[in-house]
């Protein structure tokens, strides 16, 4: 039955190999620009396909665990998400990272957790919208993921240009 | 110092805080495939977005822990990433698989395992000839993530016909 397979020993394998193959996939991608910079363009080309084989791998993996829902329960799942790293996971950190006087830590935690809440926000705006047929625009800031439904003068979680801003 | 930077508590909560990052980016990739799927356009993009927004945090959090080294060192990584997870991680995932009967992760596991044995050895090969200039190309099964350098008749991994794959 669906229960039996959503508690079964696979279903957790399938999870822990899915984070495996996303964790894989965004370092071939942090190594392929490294390489790109180093000149080394074989291994950037190597780095760049393995990363695409991982995200194969991770979306097969994902969909077996049975983890695709509809729509709207895929919005209320980034809604969970989002707010669990917002309002959990990330605080802890940012005050550790501050009691260890590590800046940048401090900063990549706070851009993240800023821009979770946002998330969550609209997440749950497009739940509520979800038969709205008119086109929506999104903005996104490419120095810490803010997500702005017009184009800021600047953006107010990291001060970055609105004009540096990427249109969705 | 350096040595205690790397064993303080932030750079593990850093490596969690990327771990996290990475699956809700493939998450939201796998959410706005089926949200195009079911005609829900702004959702759709706004999953893409977001997907994009967990990038810039995954990256910058993955470069703040000190994870990018020379790309020497990242091809050594790769081959002992992908040889941990063709030796040890889905060997008794696929066995388990096996034993529950669940034919869809028996193959999904399957073709991730051979298919990494497939990327440590390119790696390897990578690292070997780092300074090698001639310009190398590799070719990628969209089914099963095998990489090859000469184009096959099938995928000698999952059979699919070789005018499937990808060029890099
Ligand atoms: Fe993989
Ligand atoms: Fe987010
Ligand atoms: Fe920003
Ligand atoms: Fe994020
Ligand atoms: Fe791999
Ligand atoms: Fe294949």
């Amino acid at each position: 039955s669906m229960k039996e397979k959503t508690m079964s020993k696979t279903t957790d394998n399938l999870l822990e190999a899915f984070a495996g193959e996303a964790q894989a996939n965004r370092k071939y991608l942090a190594f392929s620009r490294k390489a790109e910079q180093e000149g080394h363009l074989n291994a950037a080309k190597l780095f760049r396909a393995a990363a695409d084989a991982e995200t194969i791998h991770a979306l097969k993996h994902f969909e077996v665990a049975g983890k695709i829902g509809s729509t709207i329960e895929n919005l209320k799942s980034g809604v969970e998400g989002e707010t669990h790293e917002y309002k959990e996971m990330y605080p802890p950190f940012v005050e550790q990272a501050e009691a260890e006087g590590n800046n940048a830590a401090v900063r990549t935690f706070t851009f993240a957790m800023k821009a979770e809440e946002v998330h969550a926000g609209l997440y749950q705006e497009a739940m509520d919208t979800l038969d709205n047929q008119e086109e929506v625009f999104y903005y996104l800031c490419p120095v810490c993921g803010n997500i702005e439904k017009v184009v800021p003068g600047k953006c107010p979680i990291c001060g970055v240009s609105g004009e540096k801003f990427i249109k969705y």
